[in-house]
């Protein structure tokens, strides 16, 4: 069929764009010299022009209305596709140009912005860049769905398939049955291990541990690697090259060894997607959600079980013979366990994080329904931690400014958090049905669980929609019970 | 003036397309996982015809010829990127198309048929590909220039104004003059320090030397980084952007040492160079030749100075203390200068490495002039190996094989490198006349050496010719004899 050889032409131009786009990131994220950011971006505005004029060219609009007029007659896998490009280029091309660059030059703008505004306390220099992003944000929302709740479309974007019905349904579920059990754990919850934790670790050390993961977790290392940088993140541009970072805090241990084995998490995923979809739209991990399940999977239930610290704590302490002296699994176990009300998101515990998501969920509904104002959001905000969890924060840096994702127009995303953790606990129960998950653990035979989640989840790349996939695996739709019923029983066993 | 505006936009979208191809390199040569290469080489094929189209569409060839035909009437900057920029022109759309994509193919082939008789010591299995690299690169030089001896215009293609009457000229003064003398060295110089060049060094120990070394040559880390690869390089894509890689060998400390101080002087180059060229055809260094005097003047005049290391081998002793234990400054000073007969060029010391240049020129000359079949090689390279050096190679891979350059349709390459080296000593001789070059280095003050030659060779990029840079530095035309001389005033005090 001519009509779908013309696709896949255009697709594989937007691909090689899209490469070396990648393939400049993860340079600028890990090593490029600072002087180096000025014809980086010159160069990169160039070429995203030449992208974008391809993405939005008269025969890209023809060859993909096309197709969308004659869906039926399609594959599956080229409707799911097509239904794809077509969503894609309706967000592009509803957009006037010139509001589209103003928005662009406005977020890259406001990343400053926040970022001083972040580092000085100071909301009100950053407020009214947040209220143009958000005006922006729901402004484009409805040039793409002029009858639809724009948070809605935001929330869609980042989790196909859902939207404040659903969101909703959970969040109060978590509300109803979480938010009472985490008062009770954090009553009687002492961190017992602060001097162990921030105990000085030397960053080298820290790297071979994080190294000795790699292998624990079966990461195939000729299909990736692992480097350093100041967020972590995972990257990957086909599922032969997929690769990831950590960081190192001296005086926190946990950072590095959580974060390598969470993003080894996203990296397991996009190795093991089938490198049939690379030259297609299916290509990658279906959604955020799904993509963080993973994550939060190998992360929590499994780095953060007993265990785990049962058979490799001892490699720990032949790395850190003085900081872990007189230390048993058991100890590593509860002290990677320990649960705290605190301000910051990306330090919280397992247990409070989602109450952290919940608050910003709470805030983002508001602020696109128009029932707050940017001068209200820091007090909100505050007002809802002493809500869910007991505390204030004393400033807004610790506040409604902590988080970079609404300075780069990220409204909608937060919720994917939570939700990848609860359909994590609902995979995991699933899973236990056919693997005995601690004797694996105990054997050092991860690809065991590799393999599982890749016939179930990962081979699919983004084939499936997260609906699908997690209807598939586990038999039933989204119930957000499970990750009650985890984190319940996980914690009343350590706590209560 | 609006021709000049559009081959300033053409020229802007070119780089950009070079500048990540550049990226994808350097990221390629350094860390990208062995699985990747596949996906790579399909992205980088479609991008590079994006770009050819652009290097050879209808506009472009007018533009450039327009201006051509215009020169008179340009500033003399743009004088000189036009006549850049149709000679690479002319260059391309001479080759028909199918004999340049066939000439591509057998390149990229040749490669892994050469690595593999290399490893198997098996040159037939390779002759057939270097007859058709002879026939092709012999065919496009006259596509180009039909009325010149195609061997100059090869020459001319690495250094630009060089053929075969100077370079004539040049080794006939190094086979009258340098050949003698190096056989009198060899019959006295016995190297002393053999275990202590061949100890074992820890790697990261090294790696800490040689960072170490990036503030002696007073590189500036905000523009550039230090990384490691198997064949150390350079590599730059702006002034502000400017890396370079080093190897650690265990059992050969000055090839991670000397490696490091070779591509810093590559790199200060580039580094140097004006940001005014950026958008222009003269950025980046001028030449080979210009080039490699300024990493051999590093690399040798002052990295393989008594001074140098009368200043830096107590860093040395400290980060090494049972390998250079009861050595001297003066110790080290010779061991790094030890002089021997050697079969490889890229092992070879300071003093035969023009030898083993001249034999390739030598041989190149006659490949070019059809005075020599591949057949032939192994034995006419044995043959002059004795004669210049007075050994004779057991196997092909210790000679005709041993360079990867000719694999990679590189013949005119090597003359370079003691060109060179070469110029390097006529700079040397002039900066002496304004700098105390001794003095400067024992006081650990190279960047007034850096400013001297930024303000003399490397700020000007490629805006002016190799000859007009070596004749406004030193006030003459290029003349052997100062690097006759440099080499006999340091060896003789050396050995005899």
């Amino acid at each position: 069929m001519q009509l779908e050889q013309k696709f896949r032409e255009i697709l594989k131009k937007i691909k090689a764009y899209n490469y070396v786009f990648s393939i400049v990131g993860w340079d600028s994220n890990t090593e490029a010299p600072r002087e180096s950011f000025k014809r980086r971006s010159e160069m990169m505005g160039i070429l995203s022009k030449e992208l974008f004029a391809i993405e939005t060219a008269k025969e890209t609009i023809e060859v993909v209305n096309e197709l969308y007029d004659n869906l039926s007659e399609l594959d599956d896998h080229l409707q799911r596709e097509v239904k794809k490009a077509k969503k894609s280029l309706d967000k592009i091309i509803n957009i006037p140009e010139e509001e589209y660059v103003e928005f662009m030059q406005l977020i890259q703008m406001s990343q400053l912005v926040w970022e001083d505004a972040k580092k000085n306390n100071d909301y009100n220099s950053y407020k009214e860049n947040l209220k143009q992003i958000i005006d922006f944000t729901k402004k484009f929302a409805l040039y793409y769905a002029p009858d639809q709740d724009p948070y809605n479309t935001l929330l869609d974007d980042f989790e196909e398939g859902m939207s404040t019905k659903e969101y909703d349904e959970f969040f109060t579920v978590l509300k109803k049955d979480l938010v009472p059990f985490v008062k009770k754990v954090l009553k009687v919850a002492k961190n017992d291990y602060k001097k162990f934790i921030n105990d000085s670790y030397d960053p080298k050390k820290q790297e071979e541990f994080c190294d000795y993961l790699i292998d624990v977790m079966k990461f195939n290392r000729n299909r990736g690697l692992m480097k350093k940088s100041v967020h972590p993140f995972t990257w990957n541009t086909s599922p032969e090259d997929v690769r990831f970072t950590t960081r190192y805090l001296e005086n926190y241990v946990f950072s590095s060894i959580f974060a390598a084995i969470h993003e080894l998490g996203h990296a397991t995923y996009e190795q093991q997607i089938s490198t049939e979809f690379d030259d297609t739209l299916l290509n990658g991990g279906t959604s955020m959600g799904i993509h963080e399940s993973q994550s939060r999977f190998y992360e929590n239930t499994v780095g953060r079980s007993e265990a785990f610290w049962e058979t490799h704590f001892d490699k720990f302490k032949e790395l850190f013979p003085e900081q872990s002296v007189g230390l048993t699994a058991n100890d590593m176990y509860r002290a990677v366990n320990f649960v705290e009300a605190s301000l910051i998101r990306v330090e919280a515990d397992e247990l409070t994080y989602p109450l952290h998501i919940m608050l910003r969920y709470d805030i983002e509904r508001k602020i696109m329904a128009g029932e707050v104002s940017v001068d209200e959001l820091p007090e909100l905000w505050n007002d809802l931690m002493e809500q869910y969890l007991g505390i204030r924060p004393e400033n807004d840096s610790d506040g409604v400014l902590q988080d970079v994702h609404w300075s780069g127009g990220m409204i909608g995303y937060f919720p994917t958090y939570a939700l990848g953790s609860a359909y994590s606990a609902q995979i995991y129960y699933t899973m236990i049905k056919d693997l005995d998950l601690d004797e694996i653990i105990k054997n050092n035979e991860l690809e065991k669980v590799n393999e599982w989640l890749k016939e179930r989840i990962h081979k699919f790349g983004s084939s499936k929609t997260p609906k699908e996939i997690l209807e598939d695996v586990t038999g039933e739709e989204f119930n957000a019970k499970y990750y009650v019923q985890f984190l319940m029983e996980k914690y009343s066993k350590l706590y209560l």
